[in-house]
């Protein structure tokens, strides 16, 4: 039997002694390394952003909007990255996908045939169907959004209907489909209490915990609540990518996350 | 002023006469045409299938999934598309995307600038600054998720809370922020009396209907509740490419979906 894929993000993780998950969203303009808007420019400094990282890093995250807004070149781009990756660290496939059988079928089709991600982001708003085609094969995963850490996570997220608000029940929804043991969910890093009460109700998830650094969460909570009911991964972009101005300065914010996740494994 | 994106709908389904958006979902295994999966071969196919219908129909859906399930070349035949389109009708980028600011600004760039796209779809677990990006050019439309017609429509959409369902409060919100008329949403054609109860909340939104023909809505009732409170486009995909097996097939399909549309404006 296949590994399941909660499985081998866990033996990965353990390996690594780690739990940080880069956020490879490249951005020029925003980057203090110099790079220009050119193809082989921007592949061989992702390269290089793998090369000084992947022995500390279990897991990438690839925000596809960045890879997308240089169209169909973009996507050549993504797929240079991960077949550089190959098997040194896992690929999440961050799209937030979900759509009807039908479609979701050639998504999932589409990530993890054709470019071969492990792992997608998923939104729940279209229901489980929406969401079965990404989760039939146990090694690869899918990660489906609970509650983020945005502003207008209020909007629909936190309503409340039978003294439940929504994102529990999405959390609940996520439990019991994780038959093959291959889901998490995204949970944002800077709401603590509802993290706790998420928790309680999430046995067996892994978590994706993006709001570190930029966005104001702390690693300490988000490890230690992210990590009691299975895994839990910290996600970091900015923080690492625009540390400082050298590529020495991507590993010395990686080493100085991965120190400070360390400290509260 | 630009014209906003719901007038310029409105007009170009006035001019057309004819409420029909086509999908162009294209999958050689499924089509009865004969066509392989040859990157020149679907690229023709496709322009053909524009060029026979584009008299009749005002507006172009492409799922983003069957495009990208061909990677990087999938999107150069996306693009090719699109030009091919130029400004004979509008294009719906079908990705339901929806993703923090920073992101969902990256998306919209990709979408609307590079790709050129007219208008989006999006979905709304987020709240509404994952939607802002995309609405601030009143040229540029989205609409939003609302209610949706696959099975598992009941695991989200269709929670009460306070006595309201989920999708009426995302319908209430939409019309809410529609400041400068480009919002519309998607309301699948399956469910009359909810699609009663959204019209009466949804004035001076556009409607997306999928859910005709495969899915089993009926056109009377889509285009008499749709077209009330905004234009209401009609959305068929497999219905039109999979009607028969040669390229005055997919016309005829055209012709007989509108006639059955102009009978109910």
């Amino acid at each position: 039997m296949k590994n399941s894929f909660n499985n081998r993000l866990k033996e990965l993780c353990e390996f690594k002694n780690n739990r940080l998950c880069i956020g490879l969203d490249i951005d020029p303009v925003k980057s203090n390394i110099k790079i220009t808007n050119s193809m082989s420019n921007l592949i061989d400094y992702t390269k290089d952003i793998i090369d000084v990282t992947i022995d500390l890093c279990p897991i990438y995250k690839m925000n596809l909007a960045f890879y997308e807004c240089y169209g169909s070149k973009g996507y050549l781009w993504l797929e240079k990255v991960i077949d550089h990756i190959g098997n040194r660290a896992l690929t999440i496939a961050d799209g937030k996908r979900g759509d009807i059988g039908n479609t979701a079928k050639k998504y999932a089709e589409s990530l993890f045939n054709y470019f071969g991600f492990d792992c997608v982001t998923l939104s729940p708003y279209m229901g489980v169907d929406s969401l079965e085609p990404f989760i039939s094969d146990p090694s690869k995963g899918a990660f489906i959004l609970c509650l983020t850490s945005n502003k207008s996570a209020l909007d629909i997220q936190m309503k409340v209907y039978d003294g439940e608000p929504l994102y529990l029940s999405v959390a609940k929804l996520c439990k019991k489909i994780n038959i093959k043991n291959n889901i998490g969910i995204v949970v944002g890093a800077t709401k603590y209490k509802k993290m706790r009460q998420i928790e309680k109700n999430s046995l067996g998830l892994s978590w994706l915990i993006p709001g570190i650094g930029a966005q104001g969460g702390d690693i300490k909570s988000s490890i230690e609540i992210g990590n009691k009911s299975g895994v839990g991964i910290i996600n970091v972009s900015r923080g690492i990518l625009y540390y400082g101005n050298e590529m020495k300065d991507v590993l010395k914010a990686t080493e100085m996350y991965t120190e400070n996740i360390r400290r509260y494994l």
